[in-house]
């Protein structure tokens, strides 16, 4: 990726001797950038920090450390992030401002002192263009797997390379939940522009995902647009000529999202909950994450069960226009449900199967509008349990 | 129960042969009813028939099943209440619009025709004035042990009694959830009185619970007054007369919604969450419940983990007025925060030891305003995951 040069290494915030924990991301002069955070009203000190650079649109360091949350660690926590971004900013001869951070993990833990200070000269050693999959081992806490993308794509007919990295599993859900993704782009677009395009494909992929509900204090989205492409300029998000790019962009965002969900705790399946016929499109996702959230759908699909009752429980808890006469359930691909019962020839068979896979695949058509929307999460399990009542211990 | 005889008896709805699954409760004539029902936009064919039939006000016989939910049943669904209202109608000589119903169980599945209508003269046999175990019993699904509990109280000098068994277990949420209450008093109130009455007491019992944040589509509280005991005539819910009789009512819906949660699919903790300092009452409510209903905070108790970062979190995506340094959180009475961040002499030791008890108290204090509110939950433990993973086969 052209104007971007990468680095995960150990900083010892993890309890794991040697583990890696601290990414950073080197940004070209002049790089852009733009940025979608939690909407917890408990944010962590990084997020505070974020969105008060966000607005001067620059960036030229990224610093995520992994094992530490650095949330509701009151004063000390800010007095963190502000050394952590003076000991960069020293470090690349760049102002405060344009040192961009998050952390993850443990909540209400102080981060021991200039720790991550301490380790920035190493991490800068060790920058390089293609260290992507320490970088994305560096942000991991529960996950199983390193996530990464990467899309090429063109404005105006130059081409363009999208990149990302990801992290989360547990305390997902709309919103941006505990999970950091950090994009890259050779573009040339300005802040606005970008921040407009980011917040769109955001909204289409990390604030369409859920697997337990639970939002975070530290859900930070960043993207990063080195200018290094040389395609003519572009000064408006709705730009036709942007039209790949975004389209790209939101593809990217997708496929983090999904390799989230992927790893969610203890998750054995990947369910994808399309709702069509609603009166909104912001209605079908609240009726989608109903589904999505409902621990009862959540675990007959962990047991394998087409237990299809519970999706109606599900949208009629959701609190959105519904008729029960004209709702339609579908699960892979079948048809079960028509005027509020089941369809007179319904077979169990082909849905029993179908529950058996690994990507279940849930239609709910509403027949009341034209809003639609999609969502993805994955099944309940024993695993999530055991993962979450034993994190600390 | 002056005016009241109870029966529970086996109409064979249940997959197990001669289980319990018809309770039967014959009123004294001129009964006052009042009720209060699942907020879900799929209501069940029973909810929707009370709904039709309570601004009567009177009733004479309550016909509830378990075993079938009669939920998402089409037009066969209202054709089986129906049914079963002449049934009793011609069997009690009441008109139909006295006989409520209610029926729990698997959704989406017809009630065989008739089986009820049948059941019903057996269970006229069997009405006594002190069958309240075997009514209990017979409006269990998946719950471990029956629940019932009673008060005697007061209106105007005049002694007043108050009974009723309750049943739920999983798809537990506030707006009554799955979960069934019938209360009875010889109370001499007319139905509007009564329902003020009982909506004030539902909302700070039954709708103040949550197992898992899933509200069924059959969820009903009914409260029917015989008219028996001699007190002195109230015409309204407010009248100060009344303030032993409404305590009484509340504390009743209280023990019956704590026996639910204590219940609870899996559950091996019973957990009392006290928000206070929020800016409004409904303020208090909604955080209490993000935190009940939080799978990660439910996880850290069954885990006997001390884990309050996820209290913060929970507060945190409640979407409600909050301030991070403001925010004073107490496990087992024991402080914890102060300032957005740990007192400073934190000693994790008598937490823990709170945690390994069966009963938990949580206690938020946003620090912000007046609005509080209690609501009661449970862990969430592998025992639900096995329960819910294998519910129908």
């Amino acid at each position: 990726m052209p104007g971007v040069r990468v680095a995960g290494v150990a900083a010892g915030l993890k309890p794991k001797p040697g583990a890696k924990d601290l990414f950073v991301a080197e940004l070209a002069e002049g790089s852009c950038m733009a940025g979608v955070f939690t909407r917890s009203r408990c944010p962590s000190a990084p997020v505070d920090w974020c969105r008060r650079i966000l607005p001067n649109g620059r960036g030229r360091v990224i610093v995520v450390n992994a094992g530490n949350a650095n949330a509701f660690t009151g004063t000390a926590g800010d007095r963190t992030v502000e050394a952590t971004a003076q000991a960069a900013a020293a470090l690349f001869g760049c102002p405060v401002e344009e040192v961009y951070q998050a952390s993850t993990g443990v909540i209400g833990v102080p981060v021991p002192p200039d720790r991550i200070g301490r380790a920035l000269p190493a991490a800068i050693s060790a920058l390089c263009a293609d260290a992507w999959r320490e970088a994305a081992d560096a942000i991991r806490t529960t996950d199983t797997f390193p996530k990464a993308a990467s899309r090429v794509t063109e404005i105006d007919g130059t081409p363009v390379t999208l990149s990302g990295i990801a992290k989360g599993s547990g305390m997902i859900a709309p919103d941006m939940a505990t999970m950091l993704a950090f994009a890259f782009t050779d573009a040339a677009l300005p802040p606005a522009v970008l921040q407009r395009c980011l917040t769109r494909a955001a909204d289409r992929s990390f604030n369409a995902i859920t697997v337990d509900s639970d939002t975070s204090t530290s859900d930070t989205v960043l993207l990063a647009a080195t200018g290094q492409a040389r395609h003519t300029p572009i000064g408006e998000a709705d730009d036709g000529r942007l039209r790949a790019f975004r389209s790209a962009l939101e593809d990217l965002c997708q496929d983090l999202a999904q390799q989230i969900v992927r790893d969610g705790e203890g998750a054995r399946k990947f369910v994808t909950i399309s709702v069509t016929g609603a009166r909104s499109a912001v209605s079908a996702r609240r009726i989608g994450l109903a589904i999505a959230n409902s621990p009862l759908v959540k675990t007959a699909i962990a047991g394998e069960d087409a237990n299809w009752g519970r999706i109606v429980m599900a949208v009629g808890k959701a609190g959105e226009p519904a008729d029960r006469d004209r709702l339609s359930i579908t699960v892979g691909g079948v048809r079960i449900t028509r005027s509020g019962q089941p369809v007179a020839d319904y077979d169990e068979t082909p849905v029993a199967a179908h529950m058996k896979g690994s990507e279940i695949d849930i239609a709910v058509d509403l027949g009341i509008g034209r809003g639609r929307a999609t969502v993805w999460t994955c099944d309940l399990t024993h695993g999530y349990i055991s993962i979450n009542a034993d994190y600390r211990s």
